[in-house]
């Protein structure tokens, strides 16, 4: 299978469930849920759904039925720390996915709120999953801890916005390693984990199949990040549909800031490879998840 | 039971789980976890965990363990619902319950991010109730919704993000009646409801005995916010512990603004009455709530 099929699919199945669980745009208030589809309807990839997807199918031999619910909730928190990253007071950008990003359009107040609201619905919408409640229970602890702020009733793990925070206050240090893959392994690796573990519990993954769902999504989320660093230096503008270079303008924690370009590049195709081999017992059935893998770490934008 | 004996018992044990979920001052990233903490032990009266318990505990005949968690995940919603509505893009307020408000001692970016993981932090909560899978499904629903825009997967509902948005978008506007009841219902109503429908579940209430609960969550929960409104014309800044007046300044649609403080205060007495005709089948086992409900129409602050 290609990845432009795996990637349709995604985006086909993805975008039905966020038009069926998100308000319509003329429920009142209207602004607040035309706010929240203005962000969640901005040309994303899905990529997040489609780990969930092909992990759930990898696992139970098929789809299984409603997963993709499971995967519109993980976009919508996806959505929701887009919208609050570039606030003002954040990474203030006008601009995400070549268009006007939420605040621009609709004000503070209401990006802000919007925000929240699309962590709400995330949340009900894994309270409404169509699998086991102890499926479901599973899937909102992991799922929470995954976006919180890295610590918490469960102890240590890499938590979103505990990256985010780390992130700002790095700003104008010098990166450490240390520093830069805990920034990477918490602000984008631990949604991009969850969502490959989340897919795979709701297909009734076993403890160790959990375990190798989790090694697999771990190499995935911080061979992306540093991907995503090399083409904030490598790409224009208009390639990436947001503003470029902007990481080295602000002194971001970086891979490539850390370790330089060439082997930026080496360490990410090493990771993917080590992603392999955690999801190789699953033999043929891997190669969607795989070829997703290779999709991330060869993309241009 | 004298109320001082309700809430000081509510504060204790709300208090003690609320430490134990949240994480600690010195947890890294410091900043956000102590912003966290800032807002949520600012010295809040725990009503909300107080309607928890004494639902909990009328239901079932004694306080169930670890309903607690349930009233702390519910105050750490109120407490985040609070820092979004202080900053600067929403309410402006420098001070609340006599307080230097949460942007106002950590910035805007973390108290942002602090509020969002307040958020994050109730929902994994929830996710980790001492009670049947299927019951803390349930919690989850009726909570999901009750902090929601008011719209969504689950048809038309109150919803305190919901209220908010009316409430920004209404000022300025002659508040009519049903702009009144509506925000009302949503701003802060439907977290009261919540918390009573949620300490219900949590002991096993069957659905008619939901129904009963719900109803007088809901007349509670109006009674509370029109002596909030009575109060914010009756009272002056140091006794409330945030600025006075500021609905009447700002054109708020408050219950007074729309029937005079006279209607307004024997309105609230009427809905307490109807309230306690909602959990009349309880008996003695009702007092408790009863005790509650009067004090909050009765209080000076």
């Amino acid at each position: 299978m290609s990845v432009e099929t795996i990637l349709t699919e995604a985006v086909t199945v993805t975008d039905a469930a966020l038009e069926r669980l998100l308000p319509g745009p003329d429920a009142q208030p209207h602004s607040i849920h035309r706010a929240m589809r203005h962000s969640t309807f901005a040309g994303g990839k899905r990529l997040r759904p489609a780990l969930v997807l092909e992990a759930a199918r990898m696992v139970a031999g098929n789809l299984p039925e409603g997963v993709e619910e499971c995967g519109a909730a993980i976009e919508m928190l996806h959505t929701y720390s887009l919208i609050h990253d570039d606030l003002p007071a954040l990474d203030n950008d006008d601009l995400r996915r070549g268009k006007p990003t939420c605040h621009v359009v609709f004000g503070e107040a209401i990006a802000i709120l919007a925000g929240d609201a699309l962590q709400t619905t995330a949340f009900q919408t894994l309270a409404h999953l169509k699998c086991p409640a102890t499926s479901a229970v599973q899937i909102l602890r992991e799922v929470a801890i995954a976006v919180n702020t890295g610590v918490g009733a469960d102890g240590l793990a890499p938590g979103m916005i505990g990256g985010q925070v780390v992130d700002i206050e790095s700003e104008g240090k010098k990166p450490t390693a240390e520093l830069v893959e805990a920034i990477h392994r918490s602000k984008t690796g631990a949604l991009i984990t969850v969502s490959i573990v989340a897919g795979g519990l709701y297909a009734g993954a076993s403890a160790e199949d959990v375990a190798r769902l989790r090694t697999f999504g771990e190499k995935l989320g911080l061979a992306f990040q540093i991907v995503d660093d090399v083409l904030d230096l490598t790409q224009d503008s208009a390639q990436l549909g947001k503003t470029a270079g902007k990481d080295a303008a602000t002194d971001k924690a970086t891979w490539p800031a850390v370790y330089g370009l060439e082997k930026s590049i080496a360490d990410a195709d090493a990771m993917i490879r080590e992603a392999y081999d955690a999801i190789a017992p699953w033999g043929e059935a891997a190669e969607p998840l795989k070829t997703i893998a290779r999709f991330l770490v060869e993309r241009k934008h």
